[in-house]
C-alpha cells in the first residue's frame, strides 16, 4: 500500500477572500470535487484549535510529531532543507547577507538581494572557525539570493540563542546572547563568527567588484532561527515506512529530512505560483513506483499569492492544483494508494498571514468511509465523516492502508 | 445516577467486511437502532486520530487515562486479569508453558496447548526464587491452557526487559536484557527464574505422565510483555465513583482492576463468540443494584470474529449484543441510568487485525440531547451530536450523571 500526500501551503480562506467567497469556493476544481466525493472530508486544525500555526510547526503536527515536544526552531529545517547534512550537535542559523556601511551600522538587510557570486561568497566563508573554542565547528552554506544557514557544532551546545539580525536598518548588528547556561557558548561562537565573517567579506573579491559595479556589498552575515537539531524519531522508526518528500522550498524540505524522508528534487519546481507542478505529481507517481511507501508532495503558490493578498493568484494556483490532482487521478494505481490532501494552515486574502481556523482535508483511497461530502471548500468540508481533528494527517492516512505501528498490546 | 459501559472489542470495521458494507451495517439490530433513537451519537478515536490501539491502551484511553502517561506494558493486565495480587514494587510477565527438546531449543511455544494439569504445575513453580537476590519475591500463577503470568517483586526493580519468549521455534530460549539502569536486576531474576523453572518441570511428575502418553512436556516458560505496576489513580480517586468489571478476558479485567474496578466473575462468560453475554447483563444490573456507581461489560467475540476474517460470525455476535441490549433495555431503570456502547478499536475482517479509523459510539440516558442518528453504525454515527472524539468514553458518560469531580473552582 502505498500514501500520497499533498500539502498545498495556506490553502484555507476566509468568507471575504474574495466577493464570493473563499477562494477554495470560488475555483473551478472538477477533480477535487470528485476525488472527495469518491473519499471522505474533515476540517483539520494543523497543530490545535487556537494554535496559530508556523508552516515548520504545522509539518511536524501532519506528520504527527507534536510540535510542542519537537520543535526547537527553524533554523535547523532551513539549513537541513538547503542540504547541511545535520546531527545531534549542530545548533543551526537562517541567515542573511546584509549591507553594513562604514559607521558598521545595517544599511540592507538583503545586500541588494544579491543574485550571484553565493558559490564565492561560501567558499570565502569556509574559513570561518571558533578560536576560543576549537573543539566547535563551523559551517556556512547559501541557498538563494541573500539566504544561507550557519551551523554550529559540538557537544552541549545549546540553542537557545538570540539573533544577530535586529530586523531593522541603522543599527550595528548586535550581539547574540544564549538564553540559558549551555547557551552560552554557542552565543559566544556566533559572536565571533559573526564578526570573522564580517573581516572576510568586507575584503572578499565580489564585494571589490560590487562595489565598483555600485552594488551594495555582501559584506556581513545575519543570524536568526536557532535550533539544536531535535531528538526526533524518523517516520521509519515511527511508522515504520519508507518516505520522500517533493517540495521547493527548503524549509518543508528540511522538516521532511529531519523526520527521515529522502529529497527528490524536481525540475521546474520554484515554490511559487509558477512553479511546474505537475513535475511534482509525476516525480511521486516515479517515487511509489520505486518502493517508496510515501510521498509527501509540498504545493507553496497558494500561501505565496495569500500573503501577497491576491485572491486571483490564489485561485489560478488552486485550479493548477486541481489539473494536477487530474493527471494523478489518471495515474494512481487506486488500489492500492492513499492521497490525502490539506493545507497547513489558512492564510486568508485580507490579513495576508497564517490565522489558526482549522483548513479542509480530504483522504481518498482503499478502505475510506465515503461521506456526504461531493465539493471541496471550507464550508462542504464540515459536513465530513473525517470530523474536525488536529494534525496527525500521515498517521491517520496510513491506518487506511495498514501500516501503523500498534500502540500496546 | 448509575452508568453501564458497554465495549464490544474490536467493533468498528471496514466498508468491505461484507459486499453489503460493514458489519454493523449489515447486522439487523433493531434494538441497537432504538436506543440510538433515544440517545446521542459519535465516532470516538479510542486513543487519538492516527493511533493505532492496542486493546490495554484502548482501555486505558476510554476510562479516561491517558495510555501514554499510564501504559507500561501488557504483563501486569494479564497478571492482574488472572488474579495475581499486585503492587507498586511488582514487574509482571505474561508467560506460556512450553516445550524444549533435548538439545535446549524451543520446540512448541504452547506445550501442546495443554488441557490439563495447571495447578500441578503451578505448584511446582511455587518453589521458584532468587539464589542471588533474597529480596526479591518471585510469584508465579497459571491461567487457561498454556497461559499464565509471572512476577518479580522488589524495591526500586525496573521492568524495562526483553522478553524470553523469541516467538520462533527451533532456537534456545534467549536471555532476557534489562533496557536501563533500573531493570537489569529484573532481568537477572527472570534469567535464573526462566533456567530453575526448565529444571522444576523438566522433572515435574505430570511432564513425566505426558511424555509416556505421548505429550509435549510442558517444561520450561516463556515470558513477555514486562511491565512495572502503573501508578495510576482509582476510578474512585478521580471520579468519585465505586465501579465493578465484568470480562471474560484476562487483559479486560487486569485493565479494570489496576484502575480499582471489583472483578465480578460470570457464568457461561467464556470470551468468545458462544459466551453466554446475557449473563454479564443480568450480573451488570445486578451490580448496579447491589449499589455500585458504574459498570464496565467487556464483549469479546466481536474481536475474535474479525480476528478469524469471520464477516458471518461478527454480524451473528453483533445480533447477539443486540439481544442483550433488548434484554437491558426492559431491565435497565432508565430514570437513572446511562448505557454507553462502543468498541475499544476498529478491526476489519480482511486485515484482521486493529487499524486506527475511529468507532461508532453511543450514550443513552437522562439529559443526553437526542440527535438526529436513527441507526448505529460506523456511517450514521459520523452525523452524531457527540461529534469526533478521543477516548474519555468513561468521564463522558458519567458527566450526564452529575458524577465528575471539578478540575479547578
Amino acid at each position: 500500500m502505498k500514501t500520497i500526500m499533498v500539502i498545498a501551503d495556506g490553502l484555507g480562506g476566509r468568507p471575504d477572500d474574495t466577493p464570493e467567497g473563499t477562494c477554495l469556493e470560488v475555483a473551478n476544481t472538477p477533480t477535487l470535487d470528485s476525488l472527495v466525493d469518491r473519499g471522505t472530508a474533515g476540517l483539520m486544525h494543523p497543530i490545535k484549535p487556537g494554535v496559530r500555526p508556523g508552516s515548520d510547526t504545522a509539518h511536524l503536527s501532519l506528520f504527527g510529531y507534536d510540535p510542542e515536544k519537537y520543535y526547537t526552531g527553524r533554523g535547523v529545517f532551513e539549513a537541513a532543507g538547503i542540504g547541511m547534512d545535520l546531527g545531534k550537535n549542530d545548533v543551526s542559523f537562517r541567515t542573511n547577507f546584509a549591507t553594513v556601511d562604514s559607521d558598521g551600522k545595517i544599511s540592507d538587510r538583503r545586500a541588494g538581494r544579491i543574485s550571484d557570486g553565493q558559490e564565492e561568497l561560501e567558499e570565502a566563508l569556509s574559513e570561518l572557525t571558533s578560536k576560543k573554542y576549537p573543539d566547535v565547528e563551523v559551517r556556512f552554506k547559501t541557498s538563494t539570493e541573500h539566504r544561507g544557514a550557519l551551523s554550529i557544532s559540538g557537544e552541549d551546545l545549546g540553542g537557545n540563542v538570540t539573533p544577530t539580525d535586529p530586523h531593522e536598518l541603522g543599527v550595528p548588528i548586535p550581539q547574540a546572547k544564549g538564553l540559558d547556561e549551555e547557551s552560552i557558548k554557542t552565543a559566544e561562537v556566533l559572536n565571533e563568527v559573526t564578526d570573522q565573517a564580517r573581516e572576510i567579506l568586507e575584503s572578499a573579491p565580489i564585494n571589490v567588484k560590487r562595489r565598483k559595479e555600485g552594488k551594495l556589498p555582501a559584506n556581513a552575515i545575519l543570524s536568526r532561527g536557532a535550533a539544536k537539531y531535535p531528538d526526533v524519531p524518523s517516520v521509519e522508526e515511527v511508522y515504520g515506512v519508507s518516505a520522500s518528500v517533493v517540495a521547493a522550498g527548503a524549509l518543508y524540505i528540511g522538516v521532511a529530512k529531519v523526520v527521515g524522508m529522502d529529497y527528490i528534487p524536481v525540475d521546474g519546481a520554484t515554490g511559487t505560483v509558477d512553479s511546474k507542478i505537475i513535475n511534482k505529481a509525476k516525480a511521486a507517481i516515479r517515487e511509489l513506483e520505486g518502493g517508496k511507501d510515501v510521498v509527501f508532495v509540498h504545493m507553496k503558490g497558494t500561501d505565496n499569492a495569500s500573503h501577497d493578498h491576491n485572491a486571483e493568484a490564489k485561485v489560478k494556483f488552486i485550479e493548477k492544483i486541481d489539473e494536477t490532482f487530474a493527471w494523478l487521478d489518471d495515474n494512481i494505481d487506486w488500489n492500492e494508494t492513499h492521497l490525502s490532501f490539506s493545507g497547513d494552515h489558512t492564510t486568508p486574502i485580507r490579513y495576508g498571514d497564517h490565522v489558526a481556523e482549522p483548513v479542509p482535508v480530504m483522504i481518498v483511497g482503499p478502505n475510506v468511509k465515503t461521506d456526504q461530502v461531493e465539493m471541496f471548500d471550507e464550508y462542504t468540508a464540515m459536513h465530513g465523516g473525517l470530523g474536525t481533528f488536529s494534525g496527525q494527517l500521515l498517521p491517520i492516512t496510513l491506518s487506511y492502508s495498514d501500516q501503523l505501528k500498534k500502540f500496546g498490546a
